[in-house]
Parts: C-alpha cells; structure tokens; sequence
C-alpha cells in the first residue's frame, strides 16, 4: 500500500526521523517501530528519513536500505514517508532515489552539493539531477545553506520552479530567510510562476512568522512534533494568536534544541527520555552530551513540564 | 570624570549601542544622547559603542571619533564605557585604542581578525595585540566566530588567559558554546588558571543557561535591555526560576532580533518604534526593512504588549 | 597634469605596487620614489596603488592619503595611476574615491564586499556604488573571490555590465577562471553586450593562456614587471610563442610568489633585494620570511639570473 | 603476494591513480588495466587510488569495491597500493579501510572531516580514526584544507605523532605551507618526536623547494607521473639543479592542471590524449572541457613536446 505522493498542495507537519542507534552502535529497528507509532499518535502528515538529523553519510549503505525497507513496512502506506537522497554524486542519488520510490516513497528530499557559488552553478546541479530524476519522481528542495555553504537565490529558485515540474516542494531553511518566503509566494500569487509547496525547517524556530507569510507546514526535527502539529493546526484553523501562544511554550527548548551539531544529541535525547527510543547515541563523528549538558536539558525539560501543566 | 575599568569580577550588563544616523546618513547626535539616556534608565552597568552593531567600519575615521567623544561627554563618567576597537590592522587599532583610553573608556571590546585558522595563528595575533596595548588596557575578547569565522578554542583561551594579565574579559558568543562556559569557569574554580569576567552576546538568546553556567551577566544589543537588566539581577538575586520566567515572555522577539544580518535593522526599528532615537536606517551596505517586515515586527511588538500588561 | 583615464579599450600592464614602510614602519616615501621609477623603466602601462598587495586597510586614513598625494605628485601625469577604494562602508569608498579623482587617479580599483551570495546580492551591492560614484568616475572591479568570498557569476557581470556604462574594466584574478574570460569575450564579439578592458591578477599566473583568450594585459602585483610588459608587449606584436618562451622563464619564481598570504612579503623582499625598496617589512597582522624562507628565495632567484644571463 | 606497507621512511612517488570510465559511465576496468601499466613503466613507486582525484565520493560502493579488488589483483603485489578510505562516518570508514588492508592494501590515505574548526576538534577527530584502525593499519594523513575546510596546525601534528604510531606519513598539500614542512623536519630531526614519511600533494607544484626542505617525495595525480618520478631520483641522487631544470620544463602545464575543481577534467584529458585510458569523462557533478579548453591544452601539450624534443 502506498500513501499519495507530495506534490505543490501539501500542507502539514513532516517530522524529520533521527535514526536510532543501539548502545552497540547498531540501527534499532525496535526503537525505529517505536519511533513510528510516536509520530503517528503526534498527528504527523507525514515522516522523512535519511536526511542530516538521520545521519544517512554516518550509514552503510546496506544499513540505509534496511533501515528503508523496515521504515517502508511498519508505515505501510498509512502516511507518506520522503527519504533523503542527497550525494555527492549523482549516480549514486538517482540508484538510491529509485530504490526509494520503488518501495513506495512519497518524494525524495534532496540539498544541492556544497560550495555550488553562482546561480548558475546552483541551476546546472539541479538542472541534472531534476532531469535523470524524472517527471513522476517529486522532489522536496532542501535549503539549508548552514550546512552546505550553497545560498539559493529566490531567482534561481524562480528559474527551476519554472523548468522543473518535479520540484515541488521547497524546505526553507535559510537562517534569516523571511522575506524569500514572501517573494516566492507573491510571485505565484500574481499567476508569475508555479506555486509549490513550502514546508520550513531549522526545528521551527520561525514557524509562527513563516504560516504568517504563507508557508504550508514544517518539516523538521523538533522533539516534541505535538507542538508543531498542533500550531499548524491552530494556525489553519484560523486560530493565528492561539497557534504562536501554544509555540511560545515550547519556544526556549526549541531554541535549545536548535543549536548548531549540537542539537542532534539533545533531540535524541529527549526522544530518549520521553520513553520513545532506547539510547540517544549518535554516530562517531557526532555531539555528546556532558553531565553538565544534561542537567540543563532536564531544567529545561522540567520548564516545560510547569509551563504545560501548572 | 572616569568610571572605574573593567575587570575579571565585571558583572551585569553592557548594552551594544547602535549609531543612530538621520534620514540623510549622519552621525545623529541628538538620538545619540536620548538613546544613553535610555539606556540608563533602564539600568545597565555600561555601554558598549563602536561594535559591528555600532556600524563602525562604516564610520569615517573623523565620525568614529566624534561619535567616541560625543559619548564620553554625555556619560562624563558616571557609568563605564566600552569601545570597539577591532581593526584589520593592529597599527590603526593600538592607536584608536589609546584615543579611546585617553578619553575615558572602561576597556576595549577587540574581536580576532578573519580567518585565524589554527590554535597557534589565534594566539600569536592576540599575542601582538595584547602586548602593544600593555598591561593598563583592559580587554573584552570578542569570540564571535559567526562573522569573523576565526575559532577560537577553549585551549587558546586558557593560553591567552594565562599570558596576558590584560585579557580581563569575553564577550561569548560562539553559537552553540554552552560547554565552552562550562570548561572555562571548571579550569578557574579549581584555581588551574586565573578567571576573567564572562559576559555573553547573541542578544542573549541562551542567557537563562549561561547565567546558570556562571557567566557574569551580557554584552549584547537586545532592543529591550531592560529584560537583560531584570533577568541578570533576578538571577544574582537567587531568583533563578523568575529570571527564567522574564526571559521567556522577550524570548519570541529577541529570537527574530537575532537573524543574522537582518538583525541591525530589526534592533534599530524596535529602537525607533519606542521613541528612542529618530531614524533606523543602517548604513551601506546593511539590511532594510520592507513592508511586510514592518508588519511582523508591528505583530511580534503587539504580542509581547500583550503579554507583559495582558 | 593627468593621464588619461582608464576606459573600455585600456591595454598593457598595470603594476600593482606595495606600499614600502621603513624599519619602524611608518610609510617610506624615498622607496616609493624609487618604486615608482624602477615601475616606470621596466615600462609598464600605469601603476595600481593601495590594493591588496598595498596593505591599504592597515594605512591610517591620513597615511593613505600622504601615499596617494605623494604618488600623484611624483608620477605627476606621466602614467595613470588606478587607486585602490574598497571599503566595508559605501559612505567611506565613495569619499576616498572622490578624492582620488580629484588629485587625478584614472580610475579606481574595487572589490565586492565579502560573502555577497548570490547574483542578486553582488549586483544589489554593485548597483548602488556604481551609481553613487557616477558616470564619470571608471571602475576596475576586482574579481578575487579568493580573498573576498564573493564570487562573481558572468551572468551578473554581464547584468552590470549592461547597466553601468562606468564599469569599464575587469580585474580577472578568479582560481580556475580561464573559461570565464572567454564567455565574457564571446558575448561582446557578438555584439550582444559592450566590450570591457580585461586585465588579469594572480600574479599572472596564467597570463599567456589569457592572452590567447583575449584579454588586454594584467594589473598585478609581480616583483619583475619587465616580464610582464616583455610578454603583453611580444603577444600584442604577434610574437605568441616568443611571449610564452619568456614567460616560462619567470614562471618558477611567479608561482613562488604566488602562494596565497605568504606572497606579500616575498615580492617585497625581492623588490629589496633587487635594491628598489630599503625594507621589506609588511605590518602587523602580515607575512614574514624565516632564515630558511630567505635561502629558498635565494635558490629561485639565482636559477632566474642562470637562465637569463646563462 | 603483498608489498611492503608504507612506514615513516617511505620515500619516492606514489601516483594518485583517477577512476576511468566509459563512454556510458560505467568503471572502465580495461582502462584500469593499462592506466596501471602506464604508471609502472613511469617507474613510479607505488599506486594510490580513490581519492579525490578518483572520485570517490561519486563511486557506489559496490563500485569502489570492485575497483580495488580488480587493482589489488592486477598489481598482485609488485608494488604498494595506498587506498583512500575519508568517509563521512567513522564506522564506514573503519569498514572500508579492513577490507582495503584485507586485500592487501600498503595502508590509507584518510583526510580530516570538513570544518573541524580547533587544535582540539582535529586532534579528537583523528584520536577516534587512528584508534579505532588501530597500531597495525598504517595511516597517511591528507592535509588539503583547500577541500576540507580543516587546517591541521603543526602543533596538532605534533601531538598525533606522538600519540599514534600508526600515523606513518604525511601528505603535505596545504596552499602555503612550505614552512610547515621545515618545522616539522626540525622537531624530529632534533630528536623532539618522531620522523613521519612526508610526501607532497597539490600536482607537485612545489616539488623541488619541497624536496630541498625535506620532503620524501610526492603523492599526487599529475598525468606526467614521469616527471615526478625524474625529479625525485634526480634529486635523491644529489643532482639538486638538474632534477629543477627537470621540473621546470614540465611546470607550464603542471599549473594548467592544477586548477582548483578544473584539474581533474585536464588531467584524465591527457591521460586519454596520452592513450592511457579511453574516455576523460568525469561524473556528475564534475568538470567538462569546453572546445575552447581542449584547444588551450592542445597548444600546452606541443609546447612541451617541442621543449622536450627541441
């Protein structure tokens, strides 16, 4: 069974799956089930594996395709599920996107290569990798110049909505990108362009401001995924002051859990403490946490907790 | 009159000056002595001009200057001053720097040049530095690798502490540096190294936890330093919790105050906005708001109203 | 007495020359002179001040100033002199630029700020300077996006080039940049776009190859500018494969210059040594040779002196 | 049958070998075959394949597998074969290097992970990697900060040496660091810590003032491996100026080759050009000659037949 792929309409909360580790340093398939039926019990629209938060470069690649495959039957076509692709070459992104789509993937989400310095560059890798993906195969735009030093101009957005049909989806992600979400929305508001779908990264630390100027949903990390369904909801629901009054909440750890490479461990972490997954390790090379570390995630933790219930 | 230099036991809060300019690019003076005047009233320790938040390589040489004197004249004392002496060459900053020392300021605020690439480049460009300041110039180290992209290691700090009895301060604020507090403050608890004065920067977005890992207060450029104010003094005061408490209600706008880049122009209009100073446009080349930005912030300012009186 | 300016056909060597500082660094105007006659009989084209390679952001403003004033009095309309007016601040750039062509400069040399990301961005930047200096003021922009990050598409060159008839000249120093040239050079050939002078930096590095791609000389730092002006002379007279043969010549030595930061003060040391200035010291933050750097220098410039003289 | 393992006395010219492929993108194994046998006529002492120059990033893994248990077998031990392992995540790349060592291999070239920013973090990177390789795989650190983004301080070289005896060599390819080479020959000349095989990188643009400083050779991918291999006997011979004069014959078109990205498109062109292999395409994304280059090479290529055979 399949779930509907994504496509320029989608709208929701798409949380972006870490991938467990046993104390051993194996994939934890049972703590990945676990992990699953989390998700879907937050509300969630759906799930995305292998990207950064997954450690998909830390993986073999026959633990990449296990880990699909497994993550593939547990959802059984119940939601949509988008799986990283990224690569540093290209064959090696189509085969795995292939594979992805064949197990009934729901898109692929995939980042420019690093350093790519002009927009041209920026077009041309895209231009390739949008062309041998195929019209049938819809791609989520990972924008994230934090970590691929590769800034996307709204122009260069323009140029590859206009020329791709299989990019349909933009996670924006650019620290201080506000105003890109207004210009591409005014752009296909005014009939200039194909409208797609924006989904916003960075855990969320925009959200409220980023619905404001239209973007569809999140797709992002957050270890508290309930938050973010609900402020979505909230906010389509027209409830706008409600949807950022529920976010305030968790604004100060979602601000923690937001720091740069550090900020795997702590989401790992609270996944762990909240009973969802058995060990919050992450692959060498990775962050860990100090005792120090830890005892503020639990002041943190016990905020929140007051905050919530009083 | 003087105020007393800082020092390793400096505490509180320095508050980042903008320059304010009139609507045709002037150094606006008149701004200038409302905007002091307003800081304190709201309480700050000292003041801090002439940053990268000062606009200050955009300064000609003679408007530096008179922007240095103007300040000194209007303070005349009563509360410590520190300037931005940053300078790509150590020529041009050891002689602003006596400028600056000669007229009264409380210490220098000096970040690394760009692009010191090993432990050992970081330390030989402080090395120079420190010693052709001399012992009586007291020095607020900017660890500000988000635009200076100069690291600097807790080693070569401890380096640097241990050499240079005139490295009195750091300003923090490496992004995720939680533990660097916590590795510098262990190294002086336990008498391994002489302490210095802690105070931290990125508009204070993680202050409550810093303060927790005993830093001594911030130096930074909120648009509302009476939080900082309250929040450092409840928290010296034992009342951590309502520190916490009084943070989280500034925590949604000082989160968008802290975009990088696009933050000057938010700090400058919140400044604005509240009859501070005249004009907030920046100088070329800086960030500009536009109309939707203007109606965010308009959003983000009426929350926080509401949220402090009901 | 002024040289004429620099415009669209400008042609030959440009030498971009240091600025000397005596053994207690203040600016040493005696080898200046000899600089600037030594320049003149190898027979260079013009002379490019307060670049780079001229340590400009370590002068004081008065001293840039003093250099500039002497230089213009000593060259006193014999050559052009293209000066050097980057500047973190447009305010500051366009004040030192107006001076410059007031005591007579042909023309100004600048580079974009550093980490513009994208076309949008280098051109938003461009725009706004080109403008403010006005038409009358000739512009040679500074490719060098291994010093400034910022790297300049042909797309955008072409988009400013199209629009500001005072962008008259190309510094071409990009790395790996040999295609750039000719993309530029087929769009003008065609028609399609107005032709720019472009003269190339990187020590000249690959200045036959960019000969034979169409460019009209170099504006370069190289501490034996005869063979410069020696293999731009002999292409320009047709003599292709002799310009080549006396390229090689140097070639070992060039690509010892070459070395990126450590290059400053090997030119200035072979500009002592051949007896043109009394001191090579650079200022602080800036390269220094060791004992062992001298004996390797050493090594390279005999073999240059076996090679020429046999 | 295996070669001997490098060590720290390893000396001589170790190829960087680039992957061929066909005209359809698959691995050209007959390519491999006469590419091996080219470099063995060259006299080279050794092999080192996938690194970056084989693109190995862009190799499925299958692929990469295959690759060198079809060169491990070819050679059959007649001479050493170093084999790239640098990956993303430590445990795939501890998985790679035994299968590397299992097959034979005479050890690893690993490069530090992109962005380790202190002493610190370089120094934690490697004590993870060279510990969990462990005393009898035999290392080959890759110091080339122009794609890492890591500088590794001599300092931090220091200390790995002293801590990790299975760091063997060094592949000293930092742009300007011709003075990093003498300090480390001095520290272990002076009985001050161990002596490490250093072998250079960059296409050997540095390769006689290398070699004067110390060096053991070269391990780099220039497609006249002929010239390496002259100059280095020459040199080791005591024929100083002649293994120069050597090298400056082919050093025109050595610093064609090694452009930044370009360099490998130019240098598999004249392998094909040579007849070594049978197609020079690169993968995606990667570099592609234009006509315009092909003909600059052209000219490159019979300039250095007519200085080689008059």
């Amino acid at each position: 069974m399949s779930a509907e792929k994504i496509n320029e309409q989608t709208r929701g909360v798409y949380i972006i799956s870490p991938t467990p580790f046993t104390e051993t340093g194996e994939v934890d398939f049972a703590s990945t089930d676990s992990l699953i039926d989390f998700y879907f019990e937050t509300g969630v629209t759906g799930i995305t594996i292998l990207g950064v938060l997954g450690e998909a470069p830390k993986l073999a690649p026959t633990e990449a395709r296990a880990f699909l495959e497994h993550v593939m039957k547990r959802v059984d076509g119940r939601k949509p599920i988008v799986v990283g692709a990224s690569n540093p070459g290209t064959d090696n992104l189509v085969r795995f996107a292939k594979t992805a789509m064949d197990l009934g993937a729901a898109g692929l989400m995939i980042s420019p290569q690093p350093f790519l310095k002009t927009d041209d560059q920026v077009f041309g890798y895209w231009a390739e990798v949008l062309t041998r993906l195929g019209p049938d195969v819809p791609v989520c735009y990972q924008d994230y110049p934090q970590t691929t030093n590769t800034v996307s101009s709204v122009s260069v957005l323009h140029r590859l909505i206009d020329a791709f049909p299989n990019f349909v989806m933009l996670k924006h992600e650019e620290g201080s990108g506000l105003p890109k979400i207004t210009r591409l929305r005014e752009r296909s508001d005014k009939g200039e362009g194909r409208r797609v779908s924006i989904l916003v990264g960075n855990g969320g630390l925009y959200l409220p401001q980023e619905l404001r100027r239209g973007v569809d949903g999140a797709m992002t990390g957050f270890a508290y995924p309930e938050m973010l369904v609900g402020v979505v909801e909230k906010f389509h629901a027209g409830d706008v002051e409600g949807a950022e009054d529920l976010f305030d909440i968790y604004l100060p750890i979602l601000r923690h859990e937001q720091q740069m490479g550090f900020g795997l461990a702590i989401r790992k972490e609270v996944l762990k403490r909240r009973g969802i997954i058995a060990c919050s390790d992450t692959r060498h090379p990775g962050p860990k946490l100090t005792a120090r570390d830890h005892q503020e995630l639990t002041e943190l933790m016990e905020r929140l907790q007051r905050k919530l219930h009083g």
